[in-house]
């Protein structure tokens, strides 16, 4: 019987480890694969694809879905002004998805019968990569080792070297993961409540003290411009926003929420472009939308998040949620001008000809003539009714 | 017949019209009131109230409100960290109905007639005042001259000056409204779409370079305590905490929105205190409430937030949400460490006995002991079960 | 200058009082026009022009908005499981919104510069033509001399033989407004609180004692068929359904609820066929759709029908609701059987190729194979991580 | 050490196999217990007791929840109307987190340190229980062996006749669970998703042809009387109202809906008092709350409803959600009169003091006195500046 796994590796101790043990132990045959959403560097993916083969892997993969993540996700967070918990643009952690889904198909196709990934068993990583595995191919069997066994790190590079693999696996005092949408930043400080990361503990450093005014354009809600640049695709004019904004350390924050498991989790971010892109694109939103459209794009865009985070990206209502925000963005086109400041950006202001308030109808606090004192005064009376009424009734006059 | 009025008097140019208007066009008697919600000194209330008099107010009253402002409406605005439109602590717009309830309990304690204000057509507090008065008192007729008549300042000065009284009324450039839960600044920029308030338009100037560290208590949702220095009552830590970080230029933002009248308005603000309060409220709520309790409230705090901003305070419904948001607090207690920077600040952490984070209990990430790698494999398959169906059933495999 | 005006039509006593008075009072050139939405026959459609002919317009014309009111409402009503207050299938108050849309589109059309109804002062249709009108055609002014004059009927009665001319205007016990989504019906005891309307109001009778199953077939959320007989558009298999229930004084109720002025209503209605279509279709949903797309759907839908009740189907969100709604019905196809009783009906069950419950998974209170009694209590095990946290923390145990 | 186990009994086959197994194989001191909450009568739990004790139980005990469970949940489920997915009273259901909150004081008290239960592993219930047993005491043991086991029914029958006990535990047609707030019955019929519970499967039988109007009181939201005669606690006057009503086969439906596993369960059920109390609770609730309040009823009660069903009673939230309810029915005191007819039953009308309908104040589609047509055609203008400045601005005009 074939003993073909799939492997999602990426390069780390933990998936090392798994490719030797799995081959070694177990007698599978590994394929080892990484879905890049962006994160990864051509060098980066390049040391990843060397470690793999080096270890023993059968086959490497390196399965690009930057753009389809961008089509399929970051769209729709920006489209929702997408924030776990007022505060988190869901960075790395809505990229799991979407790396779960190409490594199980991938697996699907070369008719792997195992899969496996490296996850521990306390966090919110294994929940999306098993559930997505389960539900898109419930045939295949999932193995997790790392899980499973509780290994420490010096076991795992103990058993590395035993096989003659060698590698600088040294531990970083902080476990970073950088995505297209954001790097968290977990370790020390993060397992306490009362501190915060110290500035050397992020990727991008403070580089200037100025201040910088930038332009974004958006069209029906997704970013396509910066600066009068015109960008091709999504995940490109994001980039190019990082590497403005990044300067200016803007962006850090620590998030503290709800895991899919129930406890409480805290991690350090920075996500200069995911928030900047969100605040301007909610800036618009105000100008460009009824009350009631906002209304109903927080609720069900807090809710998209919410199901993004704890890994329910494939439950059918996504695809309603999606349909929904696509339908609000018609009108959701202008440009959006920020003020860049060290550690934080100001929203200046928006030009649209989708723009509400500047209509030429009624100006708010101005004189006005498409309504009377009358007109406002009737509003008023009959707006009173039903609480003239209760009053009445319960006899609070 | 009785010709007793109570004039809602500010002091400023439209309202001493009124008193004289009022008065000598049109034979009332006019008893002039302000109600102070925390926004004046006593300084400005003396001023205002020679004022009132030398216009030929029979008499002339100040309601301090500011307690019951601040425990009728204050606090639930933090129990449910309520910014407008996700930026506005909703600063001085709150203040309105307390301000309008206590003129109109005034006014029938006096058994006035009629009540005047000198609100104009194109703004929301029209609305509050007159719908206050309706609700409270329909019996007593509302009268609003500088509505009604459409008057240019010029016309309103010389009208004045005709009776012999003369003040400085010259147009500032920007309309200022100080309160205690903010100041809001309209004009000039406010006015376009694409541009900020100028640094000088603001009450608050920058003084500091420097960060500082602060740490905010709070007890069952309740802001205490600045720097382990408790108070009596709310309104005086909110000052304490202004009078710090205003120092910082902190809490400066746009707000844009919709009116009650269904226009789109701007108005720039600073209310450093107030967003300083609510975003250690939230954090310090991340790590003592649930999951779900978070979501609830984020739904009735928006909600609280929208019918305070549209003059809707006398809707039962908002007793009720305040019986929620209170319930909810039960746990919100402990400390926010707080770091000030020029233009923002930095939540820093939370130390709380009510802690969830904090408990002993498996932390996130790390090696836990209260479940294992088969427990969260059970758990993953049973939440994927509707998902499995759903995908055997619609063929999606 | 044209004095063309056109007036919206039904045919009864204020609308041919109107007729008159504004040819003959006030100069007009009335164009009367009839919008049916599905509740007239050709027959009474027929009698109204002659009356408007008669009493002096210059034309008379009948828009048929059947099929838009169908595809453009009434689809998304099913869909919505909509019913006010949990009772109410909106029934001839959604309608009023495409009658107002055509009429005032063929104002615009033959360049009329005058436009009036007849509704009275204290309901919800003045609204909704007010408000469509308004939206529509801000340039085309609004006429409503019954609602400004607060006539009597005897003395438009009287005004109209005046001119010669005479109709049976006899005030019936009821005022009964027949739609395709409904009818209702007001007076007498909808006036009361504590009484409900005779058998004998309303236009449908018993007329049988027996039972009847029938089959109801939808295709993507949209009635189809009925009994296995397919129907082209949707008022057809509507009016078809009607038919055979209306027999069994089906659907009959008391709505009780807020207008958009501010007081409670009450009227009385029957809409067998709403109601049945409604149920069966929700229940079809309750196969076929995910728990967490029934929850979105049904603050979606409620909201929809909230906004068409109150006048507001020209609002933006009304779009992204129905965009919404519609993707959820991707698999909302298959068979309905309903038992018909006198009175009421049971909903015996469904057949779907989409139905989730029928899936060879594992099925409710049976034996199963698709998960173990180990990963149940791995499930709750985590399932309750988040309580035990809390319960340990806040010292509950 | 202490074997000391608490059974949960309900003198059913597979808890009467479970103390019989958990003494002679497992060698457990078995005490049994039974939570009463108004589903049992005294002749029923003596019978219960002495299979018990029969079987080998140490000691057995009766715990009597009736008052708590209606205190603490019957009562919120009214305030909130709370029917799953519009159609279930969750009757049993909610019934078994108190029978499971007494078990575990119980076990708790006597210092046990295993707890057992019956539950198998394909329904919600064993959800219940588990997590309402580690939740409040984590220390203790959980042990179910039938799920564990997946026994046959034929198994556990030989088992017990082999310690030489004997009783009738011939399997039912049905699986039918009698409480307080309603019957469930499952089974047959309700396993196929196209056909209903015939007649006979229900505990109760159409009785009688005639129609009845009775007349329920309720004060601040709560059942107090039935036909004017006052009950002094509320699982006295259910019972009253059930002995009345379900001689008229009302409240019988079938429930679809979504399990807490993930799977689609579909049960019968009959609940005369639960549906009339709950419809009549509705109806003098949209008589005396405002608009919003409903809205905002309709949502929380909704979502306390679904936690209810899926075993979240500890859940904080709900607390927070019990405090709202509560704190809305302030007003909802009156009378509300039902006609019965077989099978089904019509909301008559109200009588309240706190009736909005009935205040003196402008009635629906009178005339009145309180505004003028042109209050309404000012009110209507300003609703419609929104809509007209959206049409302006994007050209749909």
């Amino acid at each position: 019987m074939s003993k073909k796994l799939v492997l999602a590796f990426s390069g780390g101790l933990d998936t090392s480890f798994c490719v030797k043990y799995l081959k070694e132990e177990k007698g599978y045959d590994v394929y080892t694969a990484i879905a890049n959403t962006g994160g990864f560097s051509d060098e980066e993916l390049k040391v990843i694809e060397e470690r793999a083969l080096a270890l023993g892997a059968v086959e490497h993969i390196t399965l690009d879905v930057t753009n389809e993540y961008y089509e399929k996700c970051i769209r729709y967070m920006v489209f929702g002004n997408v924030l776990r918990n007022n505060t988190y643009p869901i960075s790395v952690s809505s990229e799991r998805a979407f790396q779960a889904i190409a490594i199980i198909e991938y697996a699907k196709e070369i008719d792997a019968k195992y899969i496996a990934h490296g996850s521990t068993g306390a966090g919110n990583d294994q929940i999306r990569f098993d559930l997505t595995f389960q539900v898109l191919a419930p045939e295949i069997e999932i193995i997790t080792p790392t899980r499973d066994m509780l290994l420490t790190r010096q076991y795992e590079i103990d058993y590395l070297k035993k096989y003659g693999f060698e590698a600088d696996f040294s531990k970083m005092e902080y476990s970073i993961n950088q995505g297209l949408w954001g790097t968290s930043v977990g370790g020390k400080e993060t397992l306490t409540t009362n501190k915060n990361l110290p500035e050397e503990a992020y990727p991008s450093q403070l580089e200037t003290t100025g201040e910088k005014t930038i332009e974004l354009g958006f069209e029906k809600g997704e970013l396509i411009s910066l600066d009068g640049e015109f960008y091709e695709n999504g995940a490109d004019v994001i980039r190019a926003l990082e590497g403005v904004a990044s300067k200016y350390a803007i962006g850090r924050d620590t998030h503290v929420g709800d895991t899919i498991i129930g406890i409480k989790g805290r991690v350090g971010f920075e996500a200069a472009a995911p928030l900047i892109t969100i605040k301007a694109h909610h800036l618009l939103e105000k100008h460009t939308l009824t009350k009631w459209q906002s209304y109903w794009k927080e609720q069900l865009g807090n809710w998209y998040g919410m199901f993004l985070h704890e890994a329910m990206y494939q439950e059918p209502v996504m695809r309603n949620i999606e349909d929904f925000l696509e339908s609000t963005q018609e009108n959701v086109t202008g440009k959006v001008i920020v003020k860049l400041r060290p550690y934080n950006f100001e929203l200046v202001g928006i030009e649209s000809e989708h723009d509400l308030m500047n209509s030429g109808f009624g100006q708010y606090g101005e004189t006005v003539e498409e309504w009377t004192a009358d007109d406002v005064k009737g509003f008023t009376k009959i707006l009173s009714n039903s609480l003239k009424i209760y009053n009445k009734v319960n006899g609070n006059l």
